[in-house]
């Protein structure tokens, strides 16, 4: 039996603000810190060994998850940093404050652009590029709905966390709402509707056991 | 004109008791934590783009690396961690007491062990195996010398750091005194006895400068 473990990561400054963020790269604050010391502490207690990490390029994922190795003792894995798990691009919303949004647009929209698979959100004018998406050959996106995060994602699914579930190495990954929500609808096979009403906290790990052929046997959230 | 920097980890538990730690993983002090951020500060003032990070297997050393990275804001670039960055193993040394073992043995065969580039400490006479190392088929040694670290370090200058220096990508390597001290009597082509009145402090960012053909022009340290 092998365990992928997903956990989203502590609260951020922009989580604690009401912002939303997207691509935009902010710090855990001191109280996602403890989030992720208490997240990786219950972990503790389940004695996985893992083979490797996964995470974002956006720091609130990566802080999370170099705080979870360390209480798991296991800082010396290989870490994996990807674009690819990063938390859904929020375009023109990102950095705009939900409840202002939600005042101007209306509940229906912003639950729309919140939840639902396919919406895009107001996309940006334009994208200033940055070096760590530049030096790999991949353009920012100006938006993306969850269904193009998916898109995105299941790339590294099948060509990195796949084949080591399949090799019986158990697999950390520490991400954002909205990517691990794509992973968890791929996952337990949810429909477009489905996946509206999935929210994942921050910080409480869940665990996924696989058979040898990869068929899902267990589902288990530590909160 | 490429930038090699190497720091070594802030205070570990076991600097701060005067211990042999070697392979021994111990984490950093509080103390070692504030020296780590103080170097990426010193360090973030020089704007440099790092293309990887390259660290041990050893958390004093990937402690840092982590607050160095998120000093310098690049926590996202890829981070290596390699068995051949590891600290020098002090054998039977090792949790040791460094007065107690000078007291035991004399002045000369204390210094000898810590300087020389030949000297073997004592052998350990088993090892238990640990995952780290047995899952990639590398047995623990049971003591090193300087020489037989730096035999084991220059693959990984050779294959993984060298090549991209001559890329023009700036590496930053987060390592251990003895290990750094390997790689500096490497890059600055040190006699053995040279070696032996090199020491480098905790969290003094080293800078190497070098040409399109990696020859060596400058070196700077931000004490």
């Amino acid at each position: 039996m092998t365990k992928l473990v997903l956990i989203r990561h502590g609260e951020s400054i922009a989580n604690q603000q009401h912002v939303f963020t997207g691509w935009n790269d902010v710090a855990l604050t001191e109280q996602g810190q403890r989030e992720a010391v208490a997240a990786g502490a219950k972990l503790n207690r389940l004695h996985l060994a893992f083979s490797a990490v996964h995470t974002s390029y956006l720091k609130r994922a990566i802080q999370s998850a170099n705080i979870v190795l360390d209480e798991l003792d296991q800082l010396w894995i290989p870490q994996y940093k990807t674009w690819r798990l990063n938390e859904r691009h929020y375009g023109a919303l990102r950095g705009r404050k939900k409840p202002v949004v939600r005042a101007k647009v209306g509940e229906d929209q912003f639950m729309q652009w919140r939840r639902s698979f396919t919406a895009v959100p107001p996309r940006l004018d334009q994208v200033m590029p940055k070096r760590r998406y530049a030096r790999i050959g991949i353009r920012e996106p100006r938006a993306e709905s969850l269904q193009m995060a998916y898109e995105r994602l299941l790339p590294y699914w099948q060509d990195q966390l796949a084949p080591r579930l399949l090799q019986h190495q158990n697999q950390l990954v520490v991400a954002h709402g909205s990517s691990l929500r794509a992973l968890i609808k791929y996952l337990e096979q949810l429909s477009d509707d489905a996946i509206d009403g999935v929210e994942v906290p921050n910080a409480e790990p869940i665990i996924y056991t696989f058979d040898e052929h990869l068929h899902m046997q267990q589902k288990q959230i530590l909160a």
